[in-house]
């Protein structure tokens, strides 16, 4: 099976609004198919017909009715009700423009177990179904009374032999329950006669539950869905890749972006597959640039940062106003021309690629189109595509887009002298991570972006207590660690009570030595935010740490943790504006995290410096 | 033990903010002492001396200290780190004033599975503390990896047999393993060193996961805590009654509230512990009205409403513009005083109490003062208290508060048709109930609110999908179903998008015939909300009504719903600004619900109606 034939459907039950919402939102997306929820159907005042005028128009197919549930190994009276209920729902199907009708196993109090009932029963349903032009799906839920693996609603389904009924395997059904995928290449391609998709986290609850609240689009989970959809594909099932994703945060999010986020999930998929719809991510070298977009109050107050920092101002832009500050590898942007609501934000990230025009292409096949961009004739042609919180992503080589500086380098250090009071340089060499807050409805959406679009992978989620709130937060990184991006959003959506900052975002840079920097920062009178006492003698309880190091830290405001691998050590400065500050970052042996169990004190302590500059 | 003589405690974790906010917070609400959470005095620029006066100022207690982990079963060279952590601990518990600290039953990888090591280590660290004068309270997490059931944790505190090691009882922990808490009675009240609270709802999942985000206050959720609270009394437990809850949503709501709603789940325990703070809730006997907050505009359209409903004008306030519009014993009152950014609102109810005084005293021993209210000098004195969404809450007489509408019933029918053409009734009684969305981090407060001040008890939380996400539905009413107010929210905070009805309310009202209703309705042209066809498609689908009845249902928008003991018939009007609409019921038989299968219907039919209106 080759990508081109690989039909891609989603249900509408993934997305939030009326019915008329969903199909417009699926087919703007590119989805070439629906399945028709029926609580979407039953709510919506259009009938079956103008919804299959309506799908028709937008170019999508209806290809699954559903759920019929309830239906087999019950009494003969509830039989007789059963078949005409279905008969019912064949008047609704014919009107659609659907043959295909999903059949869950039942959870009825009202059933038995028994294998040959429900066989026969399903057989006079596929009767009833074939003699009107139709096809019944039979699914095992994994909560279903009897019937709750997969192989044994195979079993039912060879049992009751009859051409109009096969299976519809689902993967959280099937994972969920850690059944063995490898059972399904026994299956010929035939008798599976849909094939639905979701991805999740692993959480330890039940079944139902999960399944209702937490799925996934394929790609933001944890589930291994390639082994899973290769082994349906082995048995030559020709039918489409179709999402079915419950999800109670997707369920309430815009559907435009949700399906397009969906889309691109399966365009993944299709890739691990080895169906690549564009060529894959190359390599990547590290983080170019940071762009902070910035009002004129925020310019001078991060100019001032910056130079404090040991960032030198070494060029501007030909044609914008745009400044550009270095320090080792580490490179600023102030970019003066964006507009943003905020008096400084995290505008734009530019990821040092082996191939700008090669990702590029990627991400527009991966659903992130390029970004229109105004250029000089001589400027560097440099590719960008918007993430799912607005944050501009670059593709570039640094070596052409420097050029666009054209002070940089050239003018040589009396041009930075001039503009830039000098303040030697404090070690710091290059960019160790953006940390960006999450919009709340995007935060699953942010990795998926970044994991197709620029071959970032994921690291587990991390969930920890602040002081207003529960934060999740999540790191998705290149193979080699050069470009890494620490995504963080809130557990539950923000209220009106949620005095500390509000979204976030800071780059942290690498520093060769903290400590030293630190002490050279104090000398300075550097903006570095203040820690706590407290903060040390909890380490000195926990940690045991040397004395002096312990002092050294308490006396400069750096943050320590270590993992089984090494250290780290790290300092933040204030706040600038509204929610933009930095960090420098000392990792030392092979410590992988992002100093997490320190950012409750950060957060407290970012508050208690907004705090005051009110009072005062 | 008596009132009295129970301190009401809280741990700083149950709340959201600083420490200061947290402290402040537990004071304004009356708490006599706190559990100082380690964390938030590790975030705190405060020192320990320094809260220490803060909460002397404040008048509150340091009750515990907390958390100790994985202190015991260790290898030697763990327990001297281990023992050296503690005595850091202690010199913050010395300037904190705290002399007792909390140690949770390891669940350290490193610790070793051995009742006799993890007592004689836990004498040893009860030995550091009895020499600086402190105490140790012992507790099994119910994720302990050796001790997670309190009669493993109490035989090892026994077999330590220290004065200064006693157990610290938790109701989670206790509970949430089903754990038999009649053993508790057979433990030495003076061994019973601290007492933790928490309700929960019933969930099925990874204990730690339902610790950490879905615990609740005293009688939000589904434990059995007066049993629970009444063995631990009975051993002669003289300790403080604390609670601590991990709540994802308390976690980042205003403190403020959020501590009152504490304060008063804990005069509800105290109340169903035999240690009543108030009378009891006097007996409830309806509904006696709802009041409408409303402008200009909304106040004619909802005349015109009220007037095609049946409903008469019977009344003016003496001093106010209020007018009073009846049918049969249902009443509304539309308000144009009151202020509203909505152009109409819920803004009152009024529950006919047997002794209206007497709920007033409740109300305000339970935590909701009284509001103040102008009334001039021959005006009914009508006591009301603010609910969590701000709904204020009357307790009245009706005898007593007509008369403050001296037109009502004293003209007769004559000034009915003055100021109302007529439109005769269509067979309204009463109240049925009233639906209030409850804001998102309000709605297991508003549970308690109800049940603690006006005695009305919850029934189980009911969630569904809906258009625009997931919703969840609790309704509470009084023993006789006399005053019933179904509270819904949605699952998760809504965003930006949700181009749906914002915070709906609704008031439903009692009806004798509502197809007989409907039909009159129909032939007056009144706003009745149009239910599409699919809907009575799908009903004769699956409940396959008599033919005459559907076809009857159908031509007049009246839905339908039925449970064991009976049915359910309804209507829904078009809304009257932005969340107000009316609701016609008839129960059939015991018919117990409100129709919450239906409810996705009614909401998209409401999109429908907005949608039109502004393409109109």
């Amino acid at each position: 099976m080759s990508t081109a034939d690989a039909r891609r459907v989603i249900a509408t039950v993934c997305l939030s609004g009326t019915l008329e919402d969903k199909l417009a939102a699926a087919a703007a997306a590119g989805f070439d198919g629906v399945e028709i929820f029926e609580n979407d159907l039953i709510t919506s005042a259009a009938s079956p017909a103008e919804i299959r005028r309506r799908c028709a128009d937008l170019g999508l197919t209806v290809d699954l009715y559903q759920p019929f549930r309830d239906f087999e190994a019950v009494p003969p009276d509830v039989l007789r009700a059963n078949l005409r209920r279905a008969e019912r729902k064949f008047d609704v199907m014919e009107q659609l423009g659907a043959d295909l009708v999903l059949v869950c196993s039942t959870v009825s109090p009202g059933a038995v177990d028994d294998d040959e009932l429900a066989a026969e029963q399903l057989r006079l349903l596929a009767e009833r179904a074939a003699a009107r032009g139709m096809r019944v799906a039979y699914e095992a839920l994994a909560w279903g009374r009897f019937v709750n693996t997969y192989d044994h609603s195979w079993r039912i389904v060879r049992r009751a032999d009859h051409p109009a009924l096969g299976l519809c395997l689902d993967s959280f059904h099937v994972l969920s329950r850690g059944s063995d995928p490898a059972l399904i290449c026994t299956i010929p391609g035939e008798k599976l006669f849909f094939l639905q998709l979701a991805d999740a986290p692993r959480l330890d609850m039940d079944v139902l539950q999960w399944s209702r609240h937490h799925r996934l689009f394929p790609g933001q989970g944890s589930f291994d869905l390639p082994t899973f959809v290769g082994n349906v594909l082995s048995t030559g099932y020709a039918g489409p890749l179709s999402l079915e994703v419950f999800n109670d945060v997707f369920r309430q999010a815009d559907p435009v972006p949700a399906a397009v986020d969906a889309m691109r999930s399966l365009r993944l998929l299709e890739e691990q597959l080895g169906m690549p719809v564009a060529a894959p991510a190359p390599e990547l070298g590290g983080c170019a640039f940071a762009e902070l977009a910035v009002d004129e109050i925020a310019s001078s107050r991060l100019a001032d940062a910056l130079t404090a920092l040991g960032f030198s101002l070494t060029g501007k832009h030909r044609s914008k106003p745009v400044q550009l500050w270095e320090q080792g590898g580490a490179r600023v942007l102030l970019n003066a021309s964006s507009s943003t609501s905020d008096s400084a934000a995290i505008g734009a990230l530019a990821a040092e690629s082996a191939d700008p025009g090669r990702s590029a292409e990627r991400a527009d096949a991966m659903g992130a189109p390029i970004l229109p961009r105004s250029r000089g004739p001589e400027e560097a042609n440099l590719a960008s595509v918007a993430a799912p919180d607005g944050t501009e992503v670059f593709f570039c080589d640094t070596e052409s887009w420097l050029s666009d500086f054209p002070d940089a380098g050239s003018v040589g250090s009396n041009f930075r002298q001039n503009w830039n009071p000098a303040s030697p340089a404090i070690g710091l060499t290059g960019i160790d991570h953006v940390a960006l807050t999450q919009p709340f409805d995007h935060f699953d959406e942010a990795t998926l972006f970044y994991r197709s679009v620029l071959g970032l992978e994921p690291e587990p989620v991390v969930e920890y207590a602040a002081p207003f709130g529960m934060v999740r937060s999540r790191a998705v990184l290149d193979p080699s660690g050069t470009v890494r991006i620490a995504l963080t959003g809130t557990l539950v959506r923000r209220g009106e009570w949620a005095p500390a900052v509000r979204d976030p975002q800071h780059i942290a840079f690498t520093c060769e030595d903290v400590l030293a920097a630190a002490r050279t920062l104090r000398e300075r009178g550097a903006p570095v935010l203040r820690i706590p006492d407290n903060y040390y003698d909890d380490l000195d309880a926990r940690l045991e740490l040397d004395p002096r190091l312990l002092a050294e830290l308490r006396a400069n405001s750096v943050l320590y943790d270590r993992d089984e691998n090494g250290e780290y050590l790290h300092l933040f400065t204030e706040l600038f504006g509204s929610r933009i500050f930095f960090e420098l970052v000392q990792r030392i042996g092979g410590y992988a995290g992002y100093g997490v169990p320190n950012a409750p004190v950060r957060m407290a302590a970012h508050r208690r410096q907004r705090l005051a500059a009110i009072d005062g």
